[in-house]
């Protein structure tokens, strides 16, 4: 049966690429991304599904059901895309001013639509419940997996499987980690307030680049010293607005910072230094602090025994556009899927997709990845979904 | 003699504010100050006196010879004005859009004018030679003066005399200080350059802004560690231009300073230490740094002697004017009156200017002054003038 | 024939009290081990084996040969004990002033002698070769097991295995980890030379305590920027020698440390890291640097393939003693067992030995053991040995 | 009668050089100078003066009355030593192990007998009255000083006059500066308590050094943004007492700081900077602090009148020893007489004592001066008084 899937799906992956040039000529910014939301819900019209639109926002919910009794299993691809100006040059290349499909989430709609279909046409031949989450807004906080979620879409789901292309990863490899696989994260904003003055007389003044220097020093000493050395974490301050005139001192300047950690627990901890730090920053600069921490997605974490199941259920499908499964380390990104994985025990795996030639990160002007990740990523997931079902 | 002086220079108090308002009405940029240059120009045309015109610049050079033998004393009145938008609603405010004579060069030029075609009209009263100096640029580095003395303006001159008008010094009051008087300073510029990348990856970049955050730091310790205890100086980082996303590192940052020092051996001294923690944070850090540093204006030290005599003079002629001849403290801002107190025995005077009602700084928008301190300015500065002259 | 193995053990287990309790008693410092390898010899001397003495310093190597061909299998036990005053106030506790065996390394030793005892007894049932290290020196870098190594005791070898006891872990547990499992570390000692002087006079002197402050400070940066985050790595300044007069800007100070890194890369990216701010703060600051740094033991990597097979073997081997066979976390500590695991596939697991009552940590004064973690540690070393050898 | 006091004091010059020299062989620390003041009060029983012995503590007061109505000028020595061990060499080198006159407290007392010896004799020639001032203590703090103006030594006094021989200026030269003229100072110590562990574990503990460090940065910065550039101020620390293990983090440590100001103002910013960074520290850090801060001796300021009063009239004695007198710039040491001039319009002059040959500054083991600067001292301080007396 397997077999089955894996053939259908080579023969729809010209579909899939056209799906996915469309969708990559038509990118919409997260929480904004209507349109694309009409166009996937459209491709489903026909078929003998359940889908529910606006779930929790833009998000879609198609119920697949073979109609026999068995488990219930969501499969997850987001759609939305970024405030990115391609310069790809492509002939496919974004129609849309200063948005851009450059992390793939054109690919994983591409791919999943077509599973979803293939799903349909096989579905007397598997057991149970699948649930396609077709999200939106998953690059922006709080983004959109906690909203739909918060609207239902888990309401009956046993575990949630998803996938990532990555231009990094080499295409025909599928890798994957066991529990701790992608950072949780939060964003913080100080604004430091001193009193401006005079270049020549620091004394009548009270000079926020100074403290705000400080501040950057201490923060050093969260990592350093605070976080148990086996636990990942970093505090990055992205910005330090303070420019202004060489001969005067500022009023005040501002600071964003970026928040990563493989565990909630160590997140915790630096939020806690990280105001204390700022609240011993008023006391030793007399400066007036406004700090705006803003805690988003948690870690991302695979739970052991399902994605070693997973990954098995793959190796062993023996599928010849895959060359390997391997486990692979620490993602430092984060990811709102992260939110599925707190909720239920889920498996989030990524799919090889370095194009030929050169290979851009993902969010460049530039990125691209080999579509043929795309089918990769249908047979791999569809296959693990059939072996799920049918256990 | 002196009440002859006194007395002519109220009869012209009226030209004395007219000039300055006219001038207050068309302000002129250091080193643009064309117009007003030929205004100036032209008052002198029917006197019996040497005009030379664009000297080291706009400046202009007036010889006033007595006929007798004598010393050659110069009085120097500064003529441009500042890159700000007059905010004070007086009815001869600025017309032109954004250049306001907002640090009362307006009032030194229309007193010294009058007080020079006093100075003529008496000229059988008096020995010796007297040079008037009208300078352009003196706000913006490298300063009118230094162009001036370059074009040879202080030749065959013994001394130079000069006088501000200060808004924040109570008006009849005429202040002096003996040796430094006014800061050196200079300007420096630090471009850091590190790596960019994303802040979850710290190790993949390098970050600028921690090694802007230890520049600051260090420079603190010039002024606390280098420096003579009893020598002032000041080193103001102004301007830390880091602004950037959360959560990627910058690729480089930009840091603006101003030093100040009362000595021109500390300013040596913050000099050489500010290259050496430039250096030093280059291999700390591994970034690279492009350094600018501009030494402008130096110490203003007034020549202790003469100094004292300029004073003792204006003192002992009791004008009703001039409640008082003070000592005072040293001065903050630099003035580049300091490059003549490097060539001659020099002196550099305060009269007191502050207007009725609310006081403002000088460079403020709403910055203004009490106009009797120009006729204390011109009795204080003439009568000192023929003192010295008659010695 | 592993049951043979765990009876004849349990029944050697009072003598293996016997022997650890006289070691205990009379315990002797890293490198000065001559009584206790003497001790050690002598119990050889009537068995049949081969017993080479004096291996790289203090170590012994027995070989225990079944006379079938086979693999070739290192047991590793360390026997030196620390400077510290023991104050458990047990009835055999240490006899030497000032030295103690405040680490298990006597129990370690019993528990070998007698496993060694029990395989020379069960020769005939196994296959290969059995070489027993009794290693001097572990707590003082270089530490023996380098030593041994250059002295061939790893000739013909293939793989070395070895044990902790744990007072912080539950007695009845055994605890391992695949691949990095114990820290390498470092050691440094900075020496910066300012200038002395008098504490009013700061531009006369250069003070080191400033520089010796801003080290620190630049220090925690290597953590929080240049190291990987998924990487654990510390830098501990644990002396800061800057005592004197409050008043007096002293001529040096000298700070200590300590590096921990779980990779070798990641030690010689904090050396490098290191040498970089010191000779930055030569520049910054004018100072003189001695920089002292010594890399020693390197990270403890347990071959996966070969832990994996040993704790299944245990977990197999169903011992009554033995609760559990779990993986645990990294240890913080390092351990020189790790110059085995760079020359041979290896594994280093744990023996839990928390007794009853309070526990109190290695190295400490009060530190003590379940003895009867000696009797779990050699039934699990030795079974896995035998399961190991027969496979 | 100016010439006479010269004369008098001339033919006294060998036996002031005797007891200079026995005091030198016989030092006595702070508060314990019990000795030497029965030596000095000897010295005045037979002469018909008023002697007030254990004046706050070891003190004497000696009032020489004339017996005219007049003014009544104090005229002040100090007589304590140092905790020194002399190295000079000299023949008459101090007796007492690790205690010497290292600051020339021996001269100032010998040229006082004598100088009380010849106003005792002139009596006749002057009027009002003259207080010899002996004060114990003047090294340490709380001083002397304060002591015996509580016990009322100035009851009744005009004016106090004071004198130090200076190794580092020329024999021959008398100094004086108006106004400010030595730094007021202050103590503090602060204990900076983290919480200890093991090196390799920095999330368990709190490390104080790190914390310490932060502070002595964050202390630059009162004197580089916190104090008026034109004010001196400094704040050294001198210890920073961490030393430990390498590899073990600390409870605590503490470090101990000298600060110096020229004005009481300055002094009492630094006192509530350094008692805000304290705070603000134990926010940043977490740790506990306890702060000692002792604000001792307060700025010396010379009255300006009468300085310029006392320098004419020496100046104008003609003495044929006195080469100069002249103006002096600011001195960074701190000295107890800043008490007396907080009370009364007082003066403290500067006696060149220049020693022929190599100079070693003051509190320094090989400390010596030109003995010919205590005779210089009497007539110069005489003469001042005299002329002080008879205005």
């Amino acid at each position: 049966m397997n077999e089955k899937l894996i053939e259908r799906l080579e023969e729809k992956y010209e579909r899939m690429v056209e799906i996915r040039r469309y969708l990559h000529q038509n990118p919409e910014l997260s929480f904004q991304e209507t349109e694309t939301a009409a166009y996937i819900a459209r491709f489903y019209e026909d078929k003998s599904v359940e889908v529910k639109t606006g779930v929790g926002g833009n998000g879609i919910r198609v119920t697949i059901d073979s109609g026999r009794p068995g488990r219930t299993l969501a499969l997850r691809a987001d759609f939305d895309a970024l405030p990115i100006q391609e310069t790809t040059g492509l002939p496919f290349a974004s129609k849309n001013e200063g948005v851009m499909h450059a992390c793939g989430h054109d690919a994983h709609t591409a791919y999943m639509m077509l599973l979803a279909e293939t799903l349909i046409e096989l579905k007397d031949e598997w057991k149970g419940r699948v649930v396609i989450i077709h999200q939106h807004a998953e690059e922006t906080p709080p983004g959109g997996a906690i909203q739909m979620i918060e609207d239902g879409v888990l309401d009956g789901v046993d575990n949630v499987l998803g996938a990532h292309v990555m231009s990094n990863m080499e295409t025909g490899k599928v890798l994957y980690r066991e529990e701790e696989a992608q950072t949780g994260r939060a964003y913080f904003k100080l604004r430091i307030k001193g009193s401006g003055g005079h270049g020549s007389s620091p004394h009548l003044a009270n000079d926020p680049i100074v403290a705000g220097a400080h501040f950057v020093s201490e923060v050093q000493t969260i990592i350093s010293r605070r976080l148990n050395p086996f636990e990942a974490g970093v505090v990055t301050i992205g910005s330090f607005d303070g420019k202004g005139q060489f001969n005067i001192i500022k009023d005040e300047v501002t600071l964003e910072g970026d928040v990563r950690a493989m565990g909630d627990d160590t997140k915790q901890v630096i939020e806690k230094e990280i105001r204390r730090i700022s609240g011993g920053l008023e006391e030793t600069f007399g400066v007036v602090n406004e700090l705006e921490y803003k805690d988003d997605y948690p870690v991302l974490y695979n739970d052991p025994e399902l994605t070693a199941k997973i990954a098995a259920s793959i190796r062993e499908a023996g599928m010849p556009e895959i060359a390997s499964v391997e486990r692979c380390g620490p993602q430092p990104p984060s990811e709102d899927f992260a939110y599925y994985t707190k909720e239920l025990p889920s498996c989030f795996i990524y799919i090889g997709a370095a194009p030929e030639g050169e290979v851009y990160p993902h969010h460049h002007p530039k990125f691209n990845i080999d579509e043929r990740s795309m089918l990769i990523a249908a047979q791999a997931i569809g296959s693990a979904a059939l072996s799920y079902l049918m256990e």
